[in-house]
């Protein structure tokens, strides 16, 4: 058992998703018809939203720890930290399901979107992603308790859960607002200033951060110790460059990849998404390419979509990317190349190789 | 400063307040126009849905911890407590946003729900519940990371949240699923049996139990102990009474007392919410009174509302209510008056007064 492991990692899913629904079945003063009604609906909602990702973010748990451990991890210490994993990919799961609702997305992971499953609606989905948030304290007391880093396990979920939400906040907040009227599109605000900030927020910590931050902590590396301090900055440091590169690659795959490919249709420009694209096309139209995505930035317009993705090609956006792919690539490699201790880089070269060249 | 006294109570919301912008405008790597965007809407949001309510929640806290310690508290002990009291406040906050969204309400305190604001909007409202129950652990950690009972603390929280999102689930899906739709409405379901499992978890243990174990946990009383145990259990037995007995008073509200009282507008019928009225009607009715349901309940049609509480009026569910509340004060006086050590009743009968005969 390893972090290649998918199999594995999948069977501790199942354990995990086992104890919540006994958690469940066990609730006091509730009649076993509303037990029923209870265990049956979590029982298709957990595995419709948890796993089915690429699950690096959980994997990433695991690596991190056979890394700092520096060898083959026991039976416990492997569970330990696909159960840790896994929380990370309950967190995903709980922003997704909610992320679709706000952002009015259609599928996800190449199925309808939680919300937009007939037995569900939206006014539930709401209160299941709230439930979904929930479990990780659930099941991080049920295996943690009396783990030393019980509380900075806890705490580590709870700032990056605000992180996220802080970065969520200022992507659907783009536009200012006027007496109380939601101002017309200013495309102004879509700046690379802005966007670096909201992508740190809404992806970097939690998508690449968590899981290294996790993996340390289990460890048992203090971080208010001397040493530890340097470990979680110069893991924090890499993840936000990583993490960015990672965002960036999302907003192109989100207008450009073949939704059967990316399990997604791109809503981005609909949604007037502070989008690496938009921001990166903004430094370079002439006036009368900035017309095009005044009139039909953010607009719910099939024909408007195409007009923006149309000038992007002739930004030749993509172009650009793939070389800014190249330059990020190095820049990685040097900067994980200087952190100490030596074994600790092969945590972000697993995470480099896995983002590099994505196609989804 | 003590239980009674608002003026000081506000006070300490006022300090969280500070606490919780002036850690925003710190967040690391944003632009100060950002930051100016999030520190402007978070002072705007907070003070709209966060105090305003009776704040019934909050004091009693205060209360209990009073009634706990059998002496004025001193100025430590009171802003504790306050804060305490205040994150039940703001449990409530984030449940009020999530649920007007759920289900589509439109008045709250008196003022449009805060996702009704012309500068809000929905998506964002969403988010901000989710912020909004984030702030609760931001501010736990900030004055009590070094209290012994930390650890409780957060996870008294974590676990009420849970009950609510549970009882959240089950009234709003309180009709089954049949090939994956909807199914049609089913009166069958509203039972009082089915009613009373709700009611404990959606609103007894966040409105009642929360606040009494926040006391107690404050005061160090240990679950695990002999005689934590028998007090925790006490509260919580007394608190699922008085719960109830609130709720179906809510439900009565709802339907019958007058919305510039209530400071917002009913709609239990419209979403067909399991109400005490209905589940007590559906025992009462002949035939022709069923059919009255069968065709108005649940619909969003002024007229067939009308009909319901028509229907209500003729089974005299507003005097049947009456004759069960003073039944219940009974019972309660009796409940409370077993409850030892003595000095502890007082704050069962400071819940009790709060809520007998309440208007709002």
């Amino acid at each position: 058992m390893s972090s290649t492991d998918m199999e594995s990692f999948l069977e501790i899913y199942k354990q995990i998703e086992s104890e919540i629904i006994a958690d469940i079945q066990s609730l006091p003063a509730l009649s076993d018809n509303v037990k029923k009604q209870l265990t049956d609906y979590y029982s298709v909602c957990l595995p419709y939203t948890v796993p089915g990702g690429k699950m690096t973010r959980g994997l990433t748990v695991i690596k991190g720890v056979e890394v700092l451990k520096q060898r083959a991890l026991t039976e416990k210490e492997y569970k330990d930290a696909a159960i840790l994993g896994w929380q990370v990919e309950w967190l995903q799961a709980f922003f997704l399901v909610a992320d679709d609702i706000m952002d009015g997305s259609i599928t996800r992971r190449g199925s309808p979107c939680w919300y937009k499953c007939p037995n569900v609606t939206q006014d539930n989905a709401i209160n299941d992603a709230l439930i979904l948030e929930n479990m990780i304290y659930q099941t991080l007391r049920r295996h943690f308790k009396t783990h030393p880093s019980y509380v900075q396990l806890l705490e580590l979920f709870i700032d990056t859960t605000f992180q996220t939400e802080v970065g969520q906040h200022i992507d659907t907040n783009g536009t200012p607002y006027a007496d109380g009227e939601r101002a017309p599109l200013d495309l102004t605000r879509f700046t690379l200033d802005r966007y670096q900030g909201c992508v740190r927020y809404k992806t970097c910590y939690y998508s690449f951060y968590l899981s290294c931050a996790l993996a340390l902590a289990y460890c048992g590396y203090d971080p208010e110790s001397e040493e530890g301090k340097v470990l979680y900055k110069k893991a924090e440091d890499v993840c936000m460059i990583l993490g960015e590169y990672f965002q960036i690659q999302d907003d192109v795959l989100d207008a450009f990849a073949p939704p059967e490919v990316l399990g997604k249709i791109g809503t981005d420009i609909e949604d007037a998404k502070c989008s690496w694209l938009v921001c990166k096309a903004l430094e370079l139209v002439n006036d009368e390419q900035r017309m095009v995505l005044e009139e039909n930035y953010g607009r719910h317009d099939p024909v408007g979509v195409q007009k923006v993705k149309d000038l992007y090609k002739d930004l030749k956006l993509e172009e650009l990317f793939r070389a800014y792919e190249d330059e990020r690539k190095e820049t990685c490699d040097e900067l994980i190349a200087m952190i100490r201790p030596e074994n600790f880089q092969e945590l972000f070269k697993f995470l480099l190789a896995k983002i590099y060249k994505r196609e989804k």
